[in-house]
């Protein structure tokens, strides 16, 4: 473990057992013990220019809206629906104040659509690169947080929309690529779409065991889950439900789609995971729920006892797969 | 109102009536409902190299300590009771990692000094100049939280502690004056004392009306305190209590100390109300409370209907006091 390994451990996992933390360690949110009918969920994201956006990439709009979303996320993958944000900026004297109003404006719009209400935040004078830190609160029934920890051996494996889109967009942006050919792939990196409604939904079905949300691409966050869990997991590559217009875009660049839909950051999808014994009634329903949230929700492999996270071909035999992850531009690798 | 200053008001205060919502507004903290036996309070501050404090000044642990020391004085200033924080860094790759190392070493002295468990964050690569922010949660009981918003005509005007030493110890760092000579001074101003358990006794007596911690100024803080209440403040210089030995130094340096002790900044001294009706029974308890607390809770002057707040001579002359509130290095002003 390295230096810089030892200290994120040290600053994302400290917590021991205290009383009214139901969950500090690890998970998307820390969760607080709230009343008999919820508890909250509390999270927090930073982003900073000349590292996770460039002006040059995106309106101060979008990154505002941007910023707001990946932690509206982080919500949706406990299960929960947002409520408060505080919003801390340090602002560089060089910035026009225009700007930060346009960020501002963007972080409102998206917090206004999921009815989260920004309570407090800290504005500073900054200096060089304009940083944000948001920290975002959810609520979720009482007890009903779904954690990175519960998936066991014969979970079904799950996804919401498709990946790999966003991949292609924030490549698009770092080669200069046409806006009007790689339009559909650019909104997707940019404009991220939260699945608060699934998260709830899937919480509400009381069968899933596990979640999390697509940040840093689904190797790397269901390797999260499996190692939370104790488990593995075994993934079917032709399952694995890829963007539109993806496959002849990666072929194109000689690149394998299922390879980047694997690897692709900021999917801002959810992963999850179905009891073995409840699958059956569980996608007796899934046909409704795709049809309300307007979205796929797809079995894409299992949970295994055997650990680590494997992509099978349709004849089982794995796939190597030497990206695990994307360190992509916008957040935190 | 400049566009600044709208920004910020933008970002301090956009909070509308929301269920679960106890207070978003212009507070320290914002209050979430919580159990019936207890809310929750939340706050957010920033911190910036190379604009809240530089390098050469301290050592990175003393940084850290700060850092959440500030915080826990939010808490305090509602009556609180620390519990949980969420750390989120910015690290420019030129900072060696055993810096933030020290930093964070910090931090957890002044967290576990407080019982504050750290429960998440984020860490991610800045460019620069290292950012701190830090969210931090505390505890009150239901419906206990004390506002500024409660101060009426007739009530005492009181402050823990003493005032004025923050200053000259941040003055004595800028000029690089003797570590030796000003020691207590840069003490006081690099390693602040929140008042967690004055505000908890403050807010347990039930006669405090409205409170707030001074990170500004005595007076730009309880001009704070007089706008959200609708008042205004009158203040007997007499009996503002100065800091030990500060007197000698400011006029040395040719400064009045009541001037300084009015605008000194970073003091983490708590300012509070006292409804008039129990200010008899409230002064009964004081010496005891002192003694116990171990420091001084002094009356200073009352609230008034007249609005704005006044500091006046013996005579009942006001001061001409043109510095009002002090811009500091250390933290957003």
């Amino acid at each position: 473990m390295d230096e810089l390994a030892l200290l994120q451990h040290l600053l994302q996992g400290v917590a021991t057992q205290a009383e009214g933390l139901l969950a500090g360690v690890g998970d998307d949110c820390a969760v607080l013990a709230a009343s008999g009918s919820r508890d909250w969920l509390i999270t927090t994201d930073a982003l900073v220019e000349g590292i996770h956006f460039r002006r040059e990439w995106a309106s101060w709009e979008a990154i505002g809206r941007k910023s707001a979303l990946v932690n509206i996320s982080d919500i949706a993958a406990m299960g929960g629906r947002p409520r408060f944000c505080l919003v801390t900026l340090a602002i560089p004297d060089d910035l026009p104040v225009p700007a930060v109003m346009e960020f501002y404006c963007g972080l409102r719009a998206a917090a206004d659509q999921f009815q989260m209400t920004v309570i407090g935040g800290d504005t500073v004078q900054g200096r060089k690169s304009f940083c944000a830190s948001i920290t975002a609160v959810g609520e979720v029934p009482h007890g009903r947080a779904v954690y990175r920890r519960g998936a066991r051996p014969g979970d079904g494996c799950y996804v919401t929309g498709a990946l790999g889109g966003a991949t292609i967009g924030l490549e698009a942006l770092q080669r200069r690529l046409s806006a009007a050919t790689y339009g559909p792939f650019i909104e997707r990196h940019m404009r991220p779409t939260p699945r608060v409604a699934a998260g709830q939904w899937l919480t509400a079905t009381g069968c899933v065991t596990s979640m999390i949300d697509l940040s840093d691409g689904l190797l790397t966050d269901l390797e999260r889950v499996a190692a939370a869990s104790g488990v593995g997991a075994r993934l079917e590559a032709v399952r694995i439900p890829l963007f539109p217009e993806m496959s002849p875009v990666a072929e194109g660049w000689k690149r394998s789609p299922i390879a980047i839909a694997c690897a692709s950051g900021e999917e801002y999808e959810l992963a999850f995971t179905v009891a073995g014994a409840r699958e059956y009634a569980f996608q007796r329903f899934l046909p409704a729920a795709e049809k309300t949230l307007g979205h796929a929700i797809t079995r894409i492999g299992a949970i295994t006892q055997e650990r680590g996270v494997a992509v099978v071909d349709p004849e089982g035999r794995p796939l190597e797969l030497t990206q695990r992850g994307f360190v992509h531009q916008f957040r935190d690798a």
